[in-house]
């Protein structure tokens, strides 16, 4: 199955995936028409496709330590029957790629604990929860305002 | 010391700041009038200085599952000599405020876990490493590219 960057027509599929994303891990979400409407309106995305049945968005700013940009990898996922066959992992890899391609020179992202198969795709690709090789764990801090 | 979010006036302070943060945990940082020139130039980012000992750095983005905007809290300092005096406290409550009246409903960061003090700040304002109140804890992950 070919990775590719969304484009207009695209986002459709974009926009159900990630409402079925949420639903299936019970996160409130708007309906998949809404969400196609604020993709095409997201002036700092990207977003990539495996097929029809997996998304990843990308979210770029101006980095502050250095010239180039960041990159937060705000969504990753596949629907339930397409999974444990590497298409993850196909389309992380596209999105790092397409994120240095784009003039990243970081990416960073939160996950959690239990999420047992995503963690070991990021530590597969190189994605580290230390800092450094070994050092203290890095947490994700969030709140509601 | 009063809280203020900082105008054109500021950026020299802010970098001043941030440069001597990163100094301080043995970050690579360039000079601090390449970090003020940046700073100017980012059209996304809030700064909030408390005296000119404090700084704190917000990035905004359009939210993907809201209409609102939702913030990531990238930076917080303060000058190793006013520590423990309720300077980062205040400095944060101001920044989840700014955050709000800005139009954000949503705050996130990453820290490590031996930041013990840091961390306890975040706790003590409301923010949460788990996924609810007692769920698993919640990784950044994150690569250079």
């Amino acid at each position: 199955m070919r990775t590719r960057l969304a484009d207009a027509d695209d986002f459709d599929i974009a926009a159900a995936l990630l409402h079925d994303f949420n639903v299936e891990f019970d996160e409130p979400t708007p309906d998949a028409a809404t969400l196609a409407r604020r993709l095409r309106g997201l002036s700092d995305a990207a977003v990539l496709l495996i097929g029809d049945v997996g998304v990843v968005v990308l979210r770029f700013q101006p980095a502050l330590w250095t010239e180039n940009l960041e990159c937060y990898l705000a969504e990753l996922y596949v629907r339930p029957a397409e999974r444990g066959r590497g298409l993850g992992e196909a389309l992380l890899r596209a999105a790092l790629d397409h994120a240095r391609a784009a003039g990243a020179d970081y990416v960073h992202l939160g996950t959690s604990e239990d999420d047992v198969a995503a963690r070991h795709l990021y530590e597969k690709v190189g994605m580290r929860r230390t800092e450094g090789d070994s050092g203290p764990l890095m947490f994700v801090y969030e709140c509601e305002l």
